[in-house]
């Protein structure tokens, strides 16, 4: 009996059911399977091509700022865990366990690393002998275990790709300047290649990293008006230092404690892409960071000279684009649906009447506009159409991101908002946990960030009434 | 009290004691250090930029063949590494197991990945239905880890990093077509990229990978006589298609059982660069893989003018190579040594006398040649001694192995040539693999491989005297 494979079928729309659509989103634009392993996924060829992307820009933007790549250890022995207090707290109920090695008990377990500032602050213990020797900005590329109970492709699994970068400094005010610097390179990659606006801030003490003196944030906005953390930079001060003895003689001959940080960025960020900018018919990618950014679809191929004018279009066309040619024996109506799934910017329709008139028709991914344009001029009308097709991305997910964000000046105002307008609420903080807590705890919302700019709103606490401290955005997040 | 940074020490003679000279170059020129995992490595900026440039020349070349990239987890079930009987047997005894999640026993133990055959297999037995899914070439970019008890870095450690392709397809045909161009391509890269002449062959059936059909390999010749398996590529037939129900339906709509291959190269490489090319002062890096092509040294750099005629040179280089000015408060024959150390191909010096007279000198670093150039013909000056570095390094080393490739018409000429000779011996075989393990036994030689070009050396089996069906590369091994 035959296994054919199925039709392109209908994907839950996202009123209906957003996780849903998520969810059928990833897997028929075939970006993630799941594997036999619970909690961890296989990111299939589409969805890793896009990983590959962004590595090789935000890798290339790193190395801008004086970035070296190396590789650590995947194991950190569990006495090396435990070095910083506040870390081990955070990390250890959350990792896995190597025990054996072949046949043989270990006699120290091993975790796989959920982060690696242990490993670090080890070698950086051996390293760092003088002022000579610092800075060092170190980073890598690697995958990391963290042994989540509820997990989704993309969002939350079990293991994860990201790059970790750790630095350390002779002085305070240069680790704060690495944090920010790091932390606005993630907020312009996303904004400028990936066409999601962001908000910049710092985390409040409860949500702030484990061991770290500030952790600073990027916030962005999904679809559903939920908030996604989609990258953090974090500055150490001298804690880790102290924990690990990174100490160097400085210009004066002592002895003096150095300054970490350390920032990251994950696989999380692909599920932003789909969450952002997606729609009921797939995925819809960014030009800047697609793998492919356009696709000729030859209409009536079987016609003389259809297919060679397709393929004399890509030859032209991937010289400056990533582009391919759909000369598979489907329908073009099934071509079309295919490619919308995989939210391939730009299709490229070409059909024997187009080439009698020296033309072909562009149809947009983001808002399906069809304009027809000379041959002769396809290659600056393609640049032309993916520039502003990246352009109106990020314009539609500001207006849509600002048109769902609220300002709340009293608690019953707070409630009422989160209960029912999903997106961020802007309110008065006065700086106590315990009113982070109780707004979590009745109304589900987190503190998503102190922004850097701070607006105005009130002079109380949205909470509690006593004097505010800061503006904070809040919401309910992934 | 100061820490100050020690002077670059000399390292130990490759004559004296080759073992502890490679510890030392891969040391001194920092390519690794050790870290509080026993066995596992922490490959540093220098090293890790070698792994780079690997990892982007072969991924352009696999890319090239139709190879797309994705990514499989890390961990695999104890019952999916069972399912296919050669290969559990093969790999269960060195994988590690991880056995707790959190604070929670598992219900089955995870291996953390040695190799991922039965993850791609268990993959590939839900994506592949019908013939037009056929073939599927894919590639990851990882770590593996395999518990070894002696360890030696680049060379044998406990995680390592690699590349590892699994393809499947209809025919048994395309798959020793893919499992042979692979091979190609690999051995292709050594002996272009690394400078490293390799045999081309077949290994013996005791030799092959666990679970496989044919494994073929590429082997090199390192400067103490040894040899290093440098990338292999197995063709498995339907063997683990039979294991894991690979099935797809032919144009006839007969259901077929498909055919797989499997492809890998790792961090290995880099040992076989430093030991094919090191020499008593340190690495020498082929040019073409080199992450630092040329470092200016400026001489007198305090006089007017020669710290600014070394940048200048350098943002002209700067467009066609890799290049930087070493302008560090170090003397100049300091920063000799440490670039010599490091193995970067040339060093460009230059000081006011130079800069006077219009020129610089170029300095080889693989023979020490010295070259006057003119400033006006750097650029291309620069190319013609890195192309002419790269061919020579190719022809002393093949130089090298061709004089230390011996052969053996009896079986004490062959005792007697692996006991005092270090390098290959080629003698003839009966296929047996009883006279394989004699000759391991009583020699510790290992077959190398049966090369694809073979040579007629004797009717007979060099170790026991029956006819012989094959020429064999035999030696002692990394």
């Amino acid at each position: 009996m035959a296994k054919e494979k199925k039709l392109v079928e209908a994907i839950t729309s996202m009123e209906e059911d957003f996780a849903q659509w998520y969810t059928d989103v990833v897997k028929k634009a075939e970006l993630i399977a799941y594997s036999s392993v619970k909690g961890c996924m296989i990111i299939k060829p589409a969805g890793y091509a896009i990983w590959e992307n962004i590595q090789k820009s935000l890798d290339a933007k790193f190395k801008e700022t004086g970035v070296e790549n190396l590789y650590m250890p995947l194991f950190i022995p569990e006495s090396l865990l435990q070095r910083e207090k506040d870390h081990v707290e955070g990390f250890a109920p959350e990792v896995a366990w190597v025990t054996y090695g072949g046949l043989n008990e270990l006699q120290e377990r091993l975790c796989v690393r959920p982060t690696s500032e242990t490993l670090f602050c080890d070698f950086y213990a051996n390293e760092v002998q003088s002022y000579r020797d610092l800075p060092k900005v170190y980073n890598q590329w690697c995958s990391v275990v963290r042994w989540e109970k509820e997990t989704r492709p993309f969002l939350r699994s079990r293991e994860f790709l990201w790059q970790e970068g750790h630095t350390v400094h002779a002085t305070e005010e240069e680790a704060i300047e690495r944090t920010e610097q790091m932390l606005n390179l993630y907020a312009d990659f996303l904004e400028q290649e990936l066409a999601i606006p962001v908000i910049r801030g710092r985390k409040t003490d409860k949500e702030k990293f484990a061991g770290a003196e500030a952790t600073y944030t990027i916030e962005s906005l999904m679809h559903d008006g939920k908030a996604l953390q989609s990258g953090t930079s974090h500055n150490f001060g001298d804690g880790f230092a102290k924990a690990f003895g990174i100490q160097y003689t400085d210009r004066e001959n002592k002895l003096q404690y150095a300054h970490q940080t350390s920032w990251g960025m994950t696989t999380r960020v692909i599920g932003a892409i789909i969450m952002v900018h997606g729609d009921n018919s797939g995925l819809v990618l960014p030009p800047r960071i697609a793998p492919i950014q356009a696709a000729i679809i030859p209409i009536q191929q079987n016609k003389e000279g259809v297919l060679d004018k397709a393929y004399e279009l890509k030859v032209l066309l991937e010289k400056s684009f990533q582009v391919k040619v759909d000369d598979s024996d489907k329908s073009p109506g099934w071509k079309f649906s295919e490619q919308e799934m995989r939210g391939i910017p730009v299709r490229i329709e070409l059909g024997p009447k187009d080439i009698e008139a020296n033309q072909c028709v562009m149809v947009r991914r983001d808002n399906r506009e069809k304009i027809v344009v000379s041959l002769d001029e396809i290659q600056s009308k393609l640049a032309e159409v993916l520039e502003t097709m990246q352009q109106d991305m990020f314009e539609r997910a500001k207006k849509h991101r600002d048109e769902h964000t609220y300002e709340a000046k009293s608690y019953e105002e707070f409630q009422d908002t989160i209960a029912n307008k999903p997106g961020f609420v802007k309110a008065m903080w006065c700086g106590d946990v315990a009113c982070e807590d109780k707004i979590k705890e009745e109304t589900t919302a987190t503190s998503r960030c102190i922004p850097f700019v701070q607006e105005h709103i009130g002079d109380t606490c949205v909470c509690c009434g006593r004097p505010a401290k800061s503006m904070v955005y809040w919401g309910k997040a992934y």
